[in-house]
């Protein structure tokens, strides 16, 4: 076990189990500050989003989460924020509305829904999200946390 | 040959190389018509794009184009609409710019590049060009025509 | 124009503008003759499925289709088929549902949706019509054909 | 190191290599189950299976494990149930062969064969595997495992 | 029917059934010509192939090609270029391997291989072929032609 | 927490940002030992690749890493290896160059990049990066390490 003194190894870790659900949003926005030259013009993006649900261990049901659940939550989610100009949204005042910052924020919301039951109570159960933006075919980023 | 009283069957066609290139934009718009819906709020897309170009004969290179400078040619003319927002591009005042509206504005472009030989001298014999943009997962429009 | 004297060569033909949406279904599903082999059990798949549609100029409002009415149309369509077992449905009977099939017969009901008005009345200068079912990553089939 | 005081954090981790297979196998089955809506009838799917072998360091060859048996060994797990209904599997009596149920079942298999030594001597260095079934181009989940 | 009179539009054509299936190969060459720039030096390629059999009718088994056969035929064909150096095949000597050339000299072999009945009786009744060989996931060639 | 006595499960970590730039690279190589197989004969391959950035939390601009210089410094690296013959490049002498050997060297030359601050100096709060390179449809390979 070569890293065991470097702390707790990935490879030390138990079984996970995920379930990703895909779906897509489609934004105006604009960037401030130099190092996001052209991008500080308005512009906008089709984030093609990927919502995976982790655990250890399945729930009664032998699921992960309900997927018909997962789907329409991450549907709802996106809806909030689905045609719209991330400029004027005040949630994001004073903010870049950079892509792993938007996987941040839809992570949070998810993570809301979980508890909140929306999920169903399964759900309750999960233990990880991990939430990726496909921007381009050449570039995503993602955020993942714990529940 | 159940289709030829129905004139020229697609089946009868002769042989046709095509060679595509890929690459992307961002852009905000929003467009006006009720048909449009929630659309017609300002958003964006990316728009991942597949030129591709056909001819019945390859030419003196054993090629359909040379792909370098398809590439940089497609490049060129993305880059005159990338990180814009198309409500105030005077090229496409009045318009509402759908995907397949889009597709034949790079068309005419792409037309224009071939025919001012910036895709070089091979590439005269470029017979039929298709602009296809993948907006999401699940959509995706085209234009194909005669150069 | 090498191939003129075979008839109405592909590169002679005109623009041609072209939309799609995909969607999916699942089923059950066997096949009757010793040339499908293990398929001859019941199994199933996953299809993918991309509609195509076709026109050679847009309609009023700049479109080859409304991409809401043809997405929720195509929803409609495969969901008559989905989470089902082919092999009961009184449609199919004594059919062999392969999937090139399968693209035939939910082509055939788009063609209907579309003469009925389901897409809209610009929908009604649709002229072809391609569905393309993915069963795998490496294999699909398609049928297109005139509305 | 922010979250040092929560115990091994994934950042601490040391290196892993990778090596993912992709095969794919075609299935009818039902599930018991109120939320399981629709898919209670029977009905059928395409998995597209990814197999991802992990280690921190490479065999003697140079390698995560040699592909060539990777793959005729997932061929060789995926082939027992290929083109059959699940329903009828007495593996799986008793059991909703969910998608994330599946990832782990094969996961099994797949650790059996590498402990029988079916991926060759060097693959006992093998220290977890991955197993994801993509079930639509919507949705996927996946097992991962010590082996 | 505005392109009447340019001839047999792709519009006025009748139905067509398509069957594909993927494979690839991996190879090393070298291009002669300035216009190849480093590609002149000797390097390689992995290339994914789309092998697209097409017809206006299906066969007596309701297919458009026995899929098991199309991609054996496919495999055969492929491995004939699979791991090798094509500047030093004779078959190739003297000429450019480019990507479009490549696509024509799969298909040719196919069409061969359709003739010869590799692919059963219900495939003679095939009519087009198209050869489509993915070089990296932004750029492709293709050849299509009659059988 | 089931796997807490197994020591730092992954399931404890916290959270993860990640952001990833995919480009690809051609070459020819040729390796040694018969578990290779037709391998051992000079061939080549296209790799897409995807470079992968990961940290806990953002820097001061809202970024995982500059994605422009993400991008450019990927190429950078990556074209140190294009349109070569890889027995020939003297960094490899003596090795096969096998798909997770490859992701390994290109990680090490990403680290390098990092270190030296050209990915700018806000990437100097990078903590891990993943390099996984795509050899066909149907097989990739990894390796992520800490920077």
């Amino acid at each position: 076990m070569p890293n065991r003194d470097r702390g707790g190894s990935r490879l030390e870790t138990g079984p996970l189990y995920s379930l990703n659900v895909r779906d897509h949003f489609m934004i105006a926005h604009s960037f401030r500050g130099e190092i996001f030259g052209p991008a500080q013009r308005l512009h906008g993006a089709t984030y093609v989003v990927d919502a995976t649900f982790r655990r250890e261990e399945l729930d009664a049901d032998g699921l992960v989460v309900d997927i018909g659940l997962a789907s329409t939550t991450l549907k709802a989610v996106l809806g909030e924020l689905d045609f719209r100009n991330l400029d004027e949204e005040i949630a994001f005042m004073g903010q870049n509305t950079t892509t792993e910052f938007l996987a941040r924020a839809i992570f949070d919301r998810l993570v809301v829904a979980i508890r909140g039951g929306r999920l169903g109570d399964g759900a309750r159960g999960l233990q990880r999200v991990s939430v990726t933006l496909h921007e381009s075919h050449v570039a995503w980023a993602s955020f993942e946390g714990p529940v």
